[in-house]
C-alpha cells in the first residue's frame, strides 16, 4: 500500500491553517487573529530505486506537474514503465490553492516515508505521510470523516416551533428524513436548549433551509425550527468524526467517578479531529496552552501518536518564527515542553529529528528577549498570559522564568536523545536556575513571588504551581509551597479551569491525592448534576440559571464541550493507576497505583507502546498484567518487576 | 471609486506564483523549478476616519472574515452604519486558497491606497491596489482580459486535415462558429505552420474537442484539425490581452526600420500581461534577466508604471530570501539594478519606500557570499550564469563584480532618494571598485579578463560589456575595450540574443550608432525576411529549414514571440531619438537625437511623465515639441532648453 506524500509538515500546516479558519459566529466567519503559515506551493518529491527488472507505476497528484524518470518527462495518470537499473523518480508538483502532494503506485514503485521532499531552495527532508491518507481516491486537501446517524432522542413543540434533542453532543449536520416540499425553514443550533431556542442570538443558524441545503459541519446537541412547518419535518443528525482507538479504560466502585471518566472521554473524543481543538463549538482553533494539557489525556486514552504530531506541527508552522504561538509568549514555551513530553511518551526519534530545528528556532526567538540574569521579559506588544488572574506583572515574571527553565531543560533532553550539542542552552539554564531562587524566592512568605521588580512581593498560586511543575522548586521549597501557598486560603484561589489543571496536577504530584479526588467529584460531578453530557470550558456551581452558558460577555460564549475539561482521564491514569514512562517511549515504565489508598476497587487498562498494562484493585488484592517488557510496580519504597504475560498479584 | 485592497505586494506575489504555474507542454503542466512564494493567508485591512456625520458602507471580501467598527463586529455584504466621530474600520479577511482582499464602498468610506494592511505579526504598510481592480464585481484572484475576435485569415486543406492561419500571433482560444454536431476533433496549435501540422509533437493539443470544450489561454498563429470533419468547421480566434497605452511611436523614411519597430511593438505587447513574460508560448515564466531588458522597452513604449511594479514585486517575492532569483546569482543583482532604473524612470518614491527593504535583504543575501576583496564568489550549487558562452568561470568572475558594484551603486542611489543611511554599502563599493581594475584589468590585452584565479587571462565580450554598461570601466578603458575587444574579431562573438542586447546597448553608448543601425537591419530585418510576424527568441540566418524552430533540443522549443527581441524600440528611442531622464521621473530630461546622423527623416513621439516629447527630423530640419517642463535638446556640445508648448526648430 502506498502513502500520499508531501513536504514534511506541510499537510499539518495547511490543514491547521484551514482549521483556524472554520470558526463561525452568527453568520460571520472569524479566522484566528494571528499570522497564519501555509504549506509550500511548489515541491519536488523523489526517490532513487535500484530496479531488478522493468516495472510500471502510475502517479496521481493534487495540483499540477509532471514526473521525471532519469531525466525524461512523463505525464501523470498514465502508466510509466522504467528499469531495470538505477532509476531516479522525481515528481514535480505545484498546487496554487492547496497542498501539493503525490501518490505513486505500482508493484515496486510506491510513494511512502522512504521518499524525499525538496522545497526547491535546498531544503530536503523525508516526505511526510499520514495513516489517514493511503488510498489513491483520497485527496489530502480534504478531511474524510467517518459518519454516524444519530436519531433524534426527543422532539418537543416550543413557542410554536419544534425542538429536537439528540441527547448528546454532535459534530456534524442535520439530515432531513422528510421535508414538506416547497417550504423553507430556519434551523437554529444549540449546545444547550436555551441557545437553540434563542432564534436571534444562537451561534449557528441556517436561514432558508430545505432538503437541498448543504449544511456545514457544526457542533450541537439541540436543533430548533421556529416555523410551524417543523411539525412535518423528521430529521436525524449525521455525526462526523475521526475515529481514535479506545486504549485507555477505567472502572471503579464509584459510579459517579465512572461517569466522570466516560464523560471526559466523550468530551475529549469530540474535541479531536485532525488536531486537538480547544472545543467543538466556538473557537475550534488550535491553541498551544490547551494542547499542552490535552496531550496528557491523549497519551492515556488513545496512546496514538499522529494526532499529537499533527497538533504540534500545525501549531508551530514554518520558519522563520513570526510571532509567539497564538500570540502568547508562554504558549511558545509550553509548545517546546510539549515536544519533550511527546518524545518522553513516544520515544519517536524520527519525529524528533524533524521537529528539533523548529524547537531551536522557537527557543532562540524566546531567548532574544532575555536579559543579563537570563530572565525572559515582555517586549512592547508581547502577551505574557500565564492566567486570567490578578498577578503582579511588573518586569520579569517568576512563572515565565520557571517555564523558560523547563523549556531549556526540554531542549537539552531532546538534543541529548539526538546526539546534538546544545551546551549553550545548558549554560543559560544554569544561570537562570540560580537566579530564579535568588530573585524570586521569598523565605519569609515561604513561596515564590510574582515579580521582584515591583517591590510588591506578591505571592500567587500561579507562579508557585509552575515553579513546582516545571522544576524550579526543590523538595524543601515544594513542601513550603504546599503549606504556605496552596493550602493557604489567604492566597487568591484559582478561578480558571485552565489553571485548575495545573493545580490538581501539582497537588497530585505532591501526594495530595485525597484532595484531588475530592475536587474531581465536586467540580466534574457538579457538571453532571447540571445534566452535562460533555464537560464545560468553565463551571461555577453558583450559576444555576441561563447565565451559566455565558462567557466572554456573550450569552452563549461558553463552550460546553471543551478539551481541557477532560483532565480527570489524565489525573486518574497518571496518579490513581500511577502509570508513567521512565524511559522514552515506555521502553521502561513504572506503575505506582496511589489510587489504592483512596478507592475500594478499580480496574484500569492503559496503553504501553503497542500493548497495555492492566491494573486491577479490589481491596486488599492488587493484580497487574502487561504484555510489554520494562515495567515495574512501585509500592512505597519497594519495586516489583513486571514480567510480560505473567500476572503479578499482591496483597497490600 | 474604491479600490480592491490587499497586503502590499501580495496581489503581485500571488498572481506571479499563478503565472509561474501556467506553463504547459504536450499534455504536461510544468511549474517553474524554483521556490515559489505566495501571499499571506490572513490579514487585517484598516483605516481610521473622523466622520462628520453618520454614513453607511458595504464590504465585499475574497475569502472569509468580518468587519469591526470601533470594536463591534459586522457581517460583510450588509450595509454598515457608523459615525459621526472617530471611527476605526477594520476588515479581517483570510483566504485559505487565494489572495485575501477587500472592497469597501460608501459615500465616505472607501477602500484605497490610504488604507493600511497588517500581517497580524506586527508588519503594517500601506494597502496595495491596482488600477485593474476598481469594481466590486471583480475578484483580484482572477485576471480580466480584454477580448478581440480574430477572423481566420486563410484556411487550407493539408494532409487530409485543415490548417487555419490567423496571420498574427494570438494569446487566447479557438472559438467554433460552426461545428458538426456529435463529432469530436483534435486541435493542434502552432506558432509556425510546421508546428501546427506536427500532430504528434506540437506543444499544445486539445484532444476530443467539440463546441463545449473550455479551451485554456494559449499562444498560437496556426490551428490544425487533422480530421476530415475540419471541413465543416468554421472558427475564429479570441485574442485575450491586457491593454497598455500606446505612448511611444516611430516612423522614418526606411520602411524596413518602420516594420521592425511595429513588429517589436507587437512582440512586446503580446508578452505583457499582468507581468512582463519571457515569451508567449513556452515558459511564460517571469525571469529577472529578461525583465531587466524589457523594462527599457516598456519605458519608451507604454510609459506605464504598474506593469513594471508588478513584475518587480512578483519577481522578488517575500522575505526571507530563500534563493537567488530564478535560481541565478546574476538575476538577483539585475533585479536590484532594475529597481534603481525604475526609480530613475518614474521618480516613484512610494514604490521605492515599499520595495527598498526587499532591495536591502536581497543585497545582503548577495553580500553573504563575498570575500575579503569585496568580490562575490559562487557557492556550492549557485548558478553563476552571465551567458550561454565559453567564459572562464574559475573563481570570482569579472562580470559578476561589475554587476555587484552596480547593484551597490543602485542601492546607494535609492537610499539617498529615501534619505536612508547606506554608508556600509558605500564602503563595500569603494573597496570592490578598486579591486576590479586591480585584479581584472589586463593592460596588455586592453580589456578585463574573466577570471584572475585561473591564470588563463581569458578575454570575453561578456565581461567587458558588463564592465562598460555597469560602470566598472573608465573612459580610457572603454576606448580600449571598444578597439581591443568589441571590434576585435579574434574575441569570440556573442551568440545569444540575451547578450546581443548588451552588446548593442554598449555600442550605442560608445557612439557606434552606425554599427547598431546596420545590425538592427540585418538581425531583425532577417527575421522579417523569413516571414516573422513577431520577433524570435533567437535568429540564425543560416537556418532556413524547419531546424529554425528548434531550441533546447526540442523541435519547437524556440519561442517565436519573445520579449527580449523587442529591444529595437529601446535602441531607437534611447539613442536615435536620444531621450533619457537626467533627474528621476523625467523631472529633467535630455534629448540627444543621434539618429539624425544616420536617417534622412524620422518622427518620434515618446512619453515624458504624463505628457510627451515629439521629435521630427527631415534633413536638415530638426523640430522638437514637448508639453512637459525640464527638457533640454543636446546637439554635440550645445544645449537648448525646451519650453513646454513651444516648438523648437533648428537647422542642423
Amino acid at each position: 500500500m502506498a502513502d500520499w506524500i508531501w513536504y514534511p509538515g506541510d499537510f499539518e500546516i495547511h490543514q491547521g491553517m484551514l482549521q483556524n479558519c472554520v470558526r463561525e459566529e452568527r453568520g460571520m466567519r472569524w479566522p484566528a487573529y494571528w499570522y497564519m503559515d501555509d504549506c509550500l506551493r511548489n515541491v519536488r518529491l523523489f526517490r532513487e530505486y535500484d530496479l531488478m527488472e522493468e516495472t510500471a507505476f502510475r502517479v496521481k497528484i493534487c495540483g499540477i506537474g509532471y514526473v521525471r524518470v532519469n531525466d525524461e518527462k512523463h505525464r501523470c495518470n498514465e502508466a510509466i514503465v522504467c528499469g531495470p537499473g538505477k532509476t531516479l523518480i522525481e515528481i514535480f508538483v505545484a498546487n496554487p490553492e492547496g497542498l501539493p502532494c503525490a501518490y505513486a503506485d505500482g508493484p515496486v514503485i510506491r510513494t511512502g516515508p522512504d521518499w524525499s521532499a525538496d522545497d526547491l531552495a535546498g531544503n530536503i527532508g523525508a516526505a511526510g505521510t499520514s495513516c489517514l491518507y493511503r488510498s489513491p481516491e483520497q485527496d489530502p486537501n480534504r478531511i474524510f470523516y467517518q459518519e454516524e446517524q444519530i436519531p433524534c432522542a426527543c422532539r418537543r413543540e416550543v413557542n410554536g416551533g419544534f425542538l429536537y434533542d439528540f441527547g448528546r453532543a454532535v459534530t456534524g449536520k442535520p439530515h432531513f428524513l422528510s421535508f414538506p416540499a416547497g417550504t423553507k425553514v430556519t434551523v437554529c443550533y444549540g449546545e444547550s436548549e436555551t441557545e437553540a431556542l434563542d432564534v436571534e442570538r444562537c451561534y449557528y443558524k441556517e436561514d432558508n433551509a430545505d432538503e437541498h441545503t448543504e449544511f456545514s459541519r457544526r457542533a450541537f446537541r439541540y436543533l430548533y425550527i421556529p416555523e410551524k412547518e417543523g411539525e412535518k419535518i423528521t430529521l436525524e443528525a449525521v455525526h462526523q468524526f475521526i475515529p481514535f482507538p479506545k486504549r485507555g479504560t477505567f472502572r471503579c466502585s464509584d459510579e459517579r467517578l465512572n461517569r466522570i471518566w466516560e464523560t471526559a472521554e466523550e468530551t475529549f473524543r469530540l474535541c479531536c479531529g485532525l488536531f486537538i481543538l480547544d472545543g467543538i463549538k466556538r473557537d475550534q482553533w488550535i491553541w498551544s496552552g490547551d494542547a499542552y494539557q490535552s496531550f496528557f489525556v491523549s497519551q492515556y486514552l488513545f496512546g496514538e501518536e499522529e494526532l499529537v504530531q499533527r497538533t504540534l506541527t500545525a501549531l508551530r508552522g514554518k520558519d522563520p518564527v513570526r510571532q509567539h504561538m497564538n500570540t502568547i509568549v508562554d504558549y511558545s514555551m509550553l509548545w517546546i515542553v510539549s515536544v519533550r513530553n511527546y518524545y518522553e511518551m513516544s520515544g519517536n526519534l524520527g519525529f524528533l529529528e524533524f521537529i528539533y530545528p523548529k524547537m531551536i528556532s522557537l527557543l532562540e526567538y524566546c531567548l532574544e528577549q532575555t536579559n543579563d540574569l537570563g530572565f525572559l521579559y515582555g517586549r512592547e506588544g508581547d502577551w505574557i498570559f500565564v492566567d486570567w488572574a490578578d498577578l503582579d506583572k511588573e518586569g520579569c515574571l517568576c512563572a515565565e522564568q520557571a517555564l523558560l527553565a523547563h523549556s531549556l531543560r526540554s531542549v537539552l533532553e531532546c538534543a541529548r536523545a539526538l546526539g546534538r550539542d546544545a551546551s549553550v542552552y545548558g549554560k543559560h539554564l544554569e544561570k537562570l536556575s540560580g537566579n530564579i531562587t535568588r530573585y524570586f524566592w521569598d523565605e519569609e512568605q515561604g513561596g515564590f513571588i510574582d515579580s521582584y521588580e515591583s517591590g510588591k512581593r506578591k505571592i500567587s498560586r500561579q507562579s508557585n504551581l509552575w515553579a513546582v511543575l516545571f522544576g524550579a522548586a526543590d523538595e524543601k521549597q515544594k513542601d513550603s509551597i504546599l503549606r504556605n501557598v496552596i493550602q493557604n486560603d489567604a492566597v487568591a484561589p484559582i478561578t480558571t479551569p485552565y489553571f485548575k489543571y495545573y493545580e490538581l496536577d501539582a497537588l497530585a504530584e505532591m501526594g495530595e491525592l485525597e484532595e484531588v479526588y475530592r475536587r474531581i467529584l465536586e467540580y466534574w460531578g457538579g457538571m453532571l448534576d447540571m445534566g452535562a453530557v460533555t464537560f464545560w470550558e468553565e463551571f461555577d456551581p453558583s450559576q444555576t440559571g441561563t447565565e451559566k452558558y455565558a462567557m466572554y460577555g456573550d450569552p452563549y460564549g461558553k463552550s460546553l464541550c471543551h478539551a481541557w475539561a477532560a483532565s480527570p482521564v489524565y489525573l486518574l491514569s497518571r496518579y490513581f493507576a500511577g502509570l508513567y514512562p521512565t524511559k522514552p517511549g515506555y521502553q521502561e515504565f513504572g506503575v505506582r497505583p496511589e489510587g489504592i489508598r483512596i478507592l475500594e476497587e478499580f480496574s484500569f487498562v492503559l496503553p504501553v507502546r503497542s500493548g497495555s498494562v492492566r491494573i486491577f484493585w479490589k481491596k486488599p488484592c492488587l493484580s497487574i498484567f502487561t504484555d510489554m517488557p520494562g515495567g515495574k510496580l512501585i509500592l512505597g519504597e519497594k519495586a516489583f518487576p513486571l514480567i510480560p504475560g505473567k500476572e503479578l498479584k499482591l496483597e497490600v
